[in-house]
């Protein structure tokens, strides 16, 4: 069981304890909030007393790279260190940096992101379809080979992606697309090592329609955005989400806990209350 | 003239020496051909002999992102210092991380890749268009206020990314789509400001055919790659291009130049090899 791979392993944490995930997004808004300066140093505090106030209550944590990026080689030496943090204190680590591009370069963003050498190793790291999945099997091979997982962007909880996202290939949507050739992807996982769910997970914003998306075929896990302070309700995400199957839902809030900072207790008791809703809603 | 934008920077800097960027990708490959070790200080190096190399030549330098990411906080430390270095040079310099997300999270990108205070300051950041170019207009209004440039993927060079932008929309082709949007917003800056071209860029792969894509009716800049090792000759983009105005056409090569090092001198003949070919194939 070392090796089951990442979606055996989130689907077990989220039995464990929660469909949440914590977005740790340090804004320059919320670092102001909590009372700290907007630096590299500030972005580690911040980091450290979410991971403690997430750990046993939430599946997992998601820190959005965009900020840690924002100060350059401090920030994302400090991610480096939260990532070690938090992924020793057990929760699952969702690196947030959407990354996208072909062949040789996508392996290098695999190298910076997965597996036991990777100077900021995560548990599965989002990525964007743009250029085609097929650009990326290196990404995907290097995932499997070490257990970890890839979210690719599939369906945004925006209304600006809809345009590109719903307009339609010679036989289906390009969501749509985008969602089977991960269904087919963990299908062939699944068969091979008899594991329930791949490591290919989805993005499916909470805010939409399902619309022509057949979420009960994914065959893994999906990581839903547009929860909370974005504007779907626990209900929403249940009814969206109705026809997935259970512990493969990782919904994912930030504002709404961050913002009851600086204080972990409070932070920690938002974060039960959260997961309480969604295990409510999600028949946990 | 100080507060010229980022498209007529470009031109300029294309009329003034010629076509071509040279593409700063430090893979684990091309270390090892130039004796090097695979580390921070290497890139670093290798960085700085092209950089040499290019200068008074190439009009742009383009580093790819992951290349440095893949050494985690080290890598981008030394991407910083190669960034103020190619700068101080008069070189133009693009950051090739095809950055996409939305709303507050894309400006934070834009914080840490474009204007005065930002730690990785480029004159141009590479972009994804797949959650919606409506999501990054603090983004595009930061690049205009700033004097950079945003590039964004249109049409890739790789066959994998065809199904998803030539998806059709209500009206076009999302490709098409993504290509109008960037149009109007240049449309609108050169209304407000008088100059040739915005600094609103698209990123079109050398190895297509135009199909239906109006590539004369940007009025910004194209950055090409496909060029060189990955397939296309001059005279191919001569042809995709031929409706594009003058010193508007910016092509990337990378391993064809970078595979002749580490001689500084011997780089610089490849990279003036090169620029003469694009030059007489694009009528600079």
């Amino acid at each position: 069981m070392a090796s089951e791979g990442f979606g055996s392993q989130l689907s077990h944490a989220i039995a464990a304890t929660s469909p949440l995930c914590v977005g740790l997004d340090p804004s320059p808004a919320l670092l102001n909030a909590w009372g700290l300066n907007d630096d590299a140093q500030a972005l580690e505090a911040m980091g450290q007393t979410v991971i403690e106030a997430a750990q046993g209550v939430a599946a997992a944590i998601k820190p959005q790279v965009a900020y840690f990026e924002r100060h350059g080689a401090r920030g994302i030496a400090a991610l480096e260190s939260l990532l070690r943090l938090a992924r020793s204190t057990g929760l699952l680590v969702i690196a947030d940096a959407k990354r996208g591009d072909i062949d040789a370069t996508m392996d290098a963003y695999g190298q910076a992101w997965i597996g036991d050498d990777a100077p900021l190793r995560a548990d599965a790291l989002t990525v964007m379809p743009y250029m085609g999945l097929g650009a990326m099997e290196a990404v995907f091979e290097r995932a499997e080979r070490h257990g970890a997982g890839i979210f690719c962007v599939v369906a945004s909880s925006n209304r600006e992606g809809r345009s590109i996202q719903t307009a339609r290939g010679p036989h289906d949507s390009v969501e749509a697309m985008v969602l089977a050739n991960l269904a087919q992807r963990n299908r062939d996982y699944c068969s091979r090592t008899g594991e329930m769910y791949g490591p290919f997970g989805a993005v499916v914003g909470a805010t939409r329609e399902a619309g022509d998306l057949d979420l009960g075929s994914l065959g893994g896990c999906f990581l839903v955005p547009g929860f909370g302070a974005q504007g779907a309700s626990a209900e929403d995400v249940g009814v969206l989400f109705g026809s997935a199957p259970a512990n493969s839902v990782l919904v994912n809030s930030s504002r709404a806990i961050l913002s009851k900072g600086p204080d972990r207790g409070t932070i920690r008791a938002e974060i039960s209350r959260q997961a309480e809703l969604l295990n409510k809603a999600l028949g946990g």
